[in-house]
């Protein structure tokens, strides 16, 4: 194992990410971060991976992220050091970080909306500083970060910052998934395909995908869904209606963010569906109320609060969810610039999550 | 009382409102109803009255509505007649007529969804002769009628037939008020006032009218309503707004069915909040996922499916809802299109709900 | 194919399994059924099997067993005949019966509780004759039948009829089930098995099965549950917390109807947990509400009422759920004494469930 | 107003109530409490109450409260000092004290079970020093306190510290009572009329009330109840079912803690029906779930979390609870042991909730 005592005293400063306004972020040496309150917790990353709201992010659509911002709100790492009011963390702790900070006693903590926690709500990586880097500062430890045992998987651990609880949270719980359900996931995209994971926790009858990428749809078969419709043709919706003998379905999930696939979800909903959105979207929709008034179905949005991420964790540790399948490719920390190349171009590079992991780590663990 | 033995014996025809495409409807003779199917029952109507919908019909709104489809879908009467697999219901008994008539075995009747039951639905005054007439043949009547006790108040029963369903299912329900809720209710005609009726069973803390008529606003004060604002400046959301400092509401239910009356309830939804559709709507609407994507909100929408009428019931003759006070007009089933110009300019003329009864009955009962 | 025109035209009686009191039930020739109500069906028996229940009526513990009826009331067969009113199903269709039967109309059954149906509820095999014969009457054949496709397996399909929907309704919704939870399963006969099936729908992160026979607990294995503990020595409970760390159980789902095995689950279960009872119980338990009142736990009770039929069938046609694997033997309907004698000593017989064909069913289908 | 400063600079020590193991507690001068813990904040109690299980602890039937222990888990009072973690509470902040404590990121706070806290849950007067004393240490004082304006009333203030919460969360989300339901409460002492008060925010059609006591059953009509039975002849089960005409109630909520009260419960219950313990139980009872096991009921139970306290102030505050009209005696706190003793003989002196102010509070007031 390395030496978190010895590694932290040499660094004075640590590489991060650095977020310059729209464009092309920068690798850079920024100081390590110290304790500011006391629920904060020092955490050196050993894992971390890009988020497709990064890349949202960096094309300039989140206004929140300051010039000078260190991206990333995904981690595993070493606990390095801990506030005087945390108490169920301890230096040496390995630990997954929530992509999602909450107090727990505010009135949205209360319901378990720990998005829009009023302390909190998704700081790293937006308004504080994140964990694309080598160490960060979690605030509100106790209720951030998550014990792992020495022997867990980083890379599966670290699909539980974000990716899987988002898949979880915002499509299969919104989507009120239930045995025997028919689901329609409209985007195999790697967010698509954690909702997929997820879904399968809830036994749906079929699940079927739709995505202009036939390698994405291989990919979906191999993580389990029954029914394929390539939308490159721009008839998705045809053809869904097809295959369900005109009934639609039970499920739709929005795993792109575009006004055309939120379209392919109203069209294909059967009467009692439920339309769950998980893309981020730029723009508004044209919602056919004139159709759907009479239908009975819902339609669901969610910024994933992490809420989930507890349970996940105990289902990979129990061996019922394999995360790892959502990693495509693995680098170091210091090569993010080209993990971000790669995930920019995602389809055609054949990427899902990229995996990044802290070189000096690397070294210490041989 | 009255005789229908000898009433029925007597007549050959019946008064009965009928529809000749758009336009005004027309008050005519037809054929009393007989027994088509097993499950039917004949109802001698004796009280009936027109509902918001009838209204979209008049305007061609509603293209399965047929030339010369006798209208209508609420009323109270005495059963005439019931056909050999009836069981529930005998000649003589008085009955609450059901606005949707469901099978009762259908995978939707199966799910309480009775609205898009696949051998019923909503049928009568639509796809089948309806209630403003003296007669009318209800299919499934073990389904679709409820027993009254021959004392129960008429017009309280008649208001469970359409709209106090309308406003508990695709108001209450659908918006899942829920104790210490703030909800805003747009739009203060008959179908807004019985969802104000309805959300206080799940005891809000507070509810919020929005009209545009100031009458209105003071029936739905007299109905409940704790805080008020007047929309005909426009400003609406605003003042939502100002009134919740900044919170917004935590569910809004739509009660209008125009663009303008849906966008102040994405405009003022609380994150975590409820948007319950409730109005008929003739065209899309334009929806704000960009900034609705990350609020964890819902937005739900229901052709009333009548499966709270019997709960309703129970309510009303525990003395627990005044249903009675919806109505603002009586008049005679012969004066129903008089009744129909009325409710068309109900906000000048301040109807609310119009009750016709049958003036051969109120005859017999004097 | 067989042919049920001449089947049925040559046959004057059938042969059926009658109960005859407390005791040996005897296989007899009776008539064969006919309709009685515009709502049945007669239904040619082609694989029917025996349950838990049916030993129960041989002890004389079901009281509204009249002596001279025929017993079971699960079934797959071949429609014979259908009454006026029955519009779903036609003569020659390949059913599944429910065991339950439903009007669909009453105010039990608009709200699903079927097996509390006012004309309905648990009739076949108990107020009525049942499906361990040749030919058995169905009533409200609409709701009580569903339709299977030519093709379908017939031993996967009679595990609908009771068994399976019993373990979802009693155990595995009764126990709210959800993923990651740790749930433990008292009894692993058969239908403590099918609640081992069905929880899985619900993605628990672990099954722990409790019984007092290791070739059950290697069943048990097999179909997928993940702890075990032989319950023979009588320590079962202090066993159970020991693997749970003191915690106790999420679930704990009771499959055996006995005191002791009731107390097992009082002992097991964790604050906020469910206890779900399944079993058939002959006398009160104790119940430790001094210890539990405090302890926010749920006990729920259901008689199964077939409302997850559909579904189930359902996952079955769709390969999520392998039903088939409940059945150990395979016999003829004519040899049904001697299968009672084997499932009445199920444990040490190695038994699940018995499958019985109909003879001249199987003849025809060679 | 009072000077809290110098009122407490004055003072060395305080008058508290301290229990010395079974038997009658004393007043006695204690030290003031300081801050032990960041999250603490120190209340000088203006207002507090007794609870019955306060009466239970003086019975000794509550092990963990020791020697020395100052009782009482309800106030209202003024925030005096915070810890330096405290984030939402400030010197001078008016509050109301919640009965249980909270860490607010435990697993059991994170699903909303604060009374399984595993840093707090029900501390005060148990394992802490509690309320019935001029100042108290609140620990997790941001969970804990509950913000009030200062123009709130503290009678109606202070019946949210337990009784309110306990009514609502034991017996009205226990029961599950929903619009239309006919709800029975075994017991119409103060919990018993606090769950009165608490299930009339889901609209049950009828309540019925059960006490032997015929001045409760009239206060318990004041409150809303619909329906009596005295108890007192042995055949209140009798009652309620000729009442019911033989269906028994939808919900029974048992307001006692006794066999014979928990019995009534189970014998009343409909099929479909939902049993909540509210009674703080000494023994086991008899359960008899050889006639229950098929009625498809729920029996729960639960420690009071205290997870409604913020949605019962919003509700006192709107006017729509009047939490006040529990209260029937009031008092100084110097008072207490008189108090003590009109609450032990509470059914004879007509005591429901009995309110202590304050000496120097009330003096200061003036």
């Amino acid at each position: 194992m390395n030496n978190p005592e010895s590694g932290n005293s040499n660094l004075k400063s640590m590489k991060a990410l650095v977020f310059h306004g729209k464009g092309a972020p920068s690798l850079e040496n920024r100081p390590i971060p110290a304790i500011v309150d006391g629920s904060d917790a020092i955490v050196r990353i050993t894992t971390t991976t890009i988020c497709g709201t990064d890349l949202h992010i960096l094309k300039g659509d989140v206004p929140t992220v300051a010039d000078g911002r260190i991206l990333g709100h995904e981690g595993v790492g070493i606990v390095e050091e801990v506030g005087s009011s945390v108490s169920g963390f301890h230096k040496g702790d390995k630990v997954l970080i929530a992509n999602i900070t909450s107090c727990g006693r505010c009135h949205y903590c209360k319901k378990a909306m720990y998005s829009h926690c009023m302390l909190g709500g998704w700081l790293l990586g937006n308004k504080i500083d994140g964990t694309q880097a080598e160490f960060v500062r979690v605030p509100f430890a106790d209720s951030g970060l998550h014990l792992l045992t020495p022997a867990m998987d980083e890379e599966a651990a670290v699909m539980l910052s974000c990716i899987l609880p988002t898949g979880l949270e915002c499509g299969a719980l919104n989507g009120k998934v239930k045995p025997g359900d028919l689901v329609a996931i409209v985007g195999a995209g790697p967010v698509g395909l954690a909702a997929l994971i997820a879904v399968q926790l809830y036994s749906p009858a079929e699940i079927l995908m739709i995505d202009l990428d036939d390698y994405r749809l291989s990919i979906a078969h191999s993580f389990g869904a029954t029914k394929f419709v390539n939308s490159s043709d721009g008839r998705a919706s045809e053809r869904v209606m097809e295959l369900t003998h005109g009934a639609g379905v039970d499920v739709a999930i929005e795993a792109v963010g575009l006004p055309v696939t939120f379209d392919i979800c109203q069209e294909i909903i059967a009467p009692g569906g439920r339309i769950a959105n998980v893309g981020v979207h730029g723009r508004s929709v044209d919602l056919h109320i004139e159709k759907l008034w009479s239908s009975n179905i819902t339609i669901a949005t969610r910024l994933v609060d992490a809420s989930t991420t507890a349970m996940l964790l105990k289902m990979v540790v129990a061996g019922r969810i394999d995360a790892k399948k959502l990693v495509s490719h693995r680098l170091k920390l210091t090569e993010i610039l080209k993990a971000y190349e790669i995930f920019a171009d995602a389809a055609k590079q054949r990427a899902l999550k990229i995996v990044l992991r802290n070189a000096c780590e690397i070294e210490n663990s041989i």
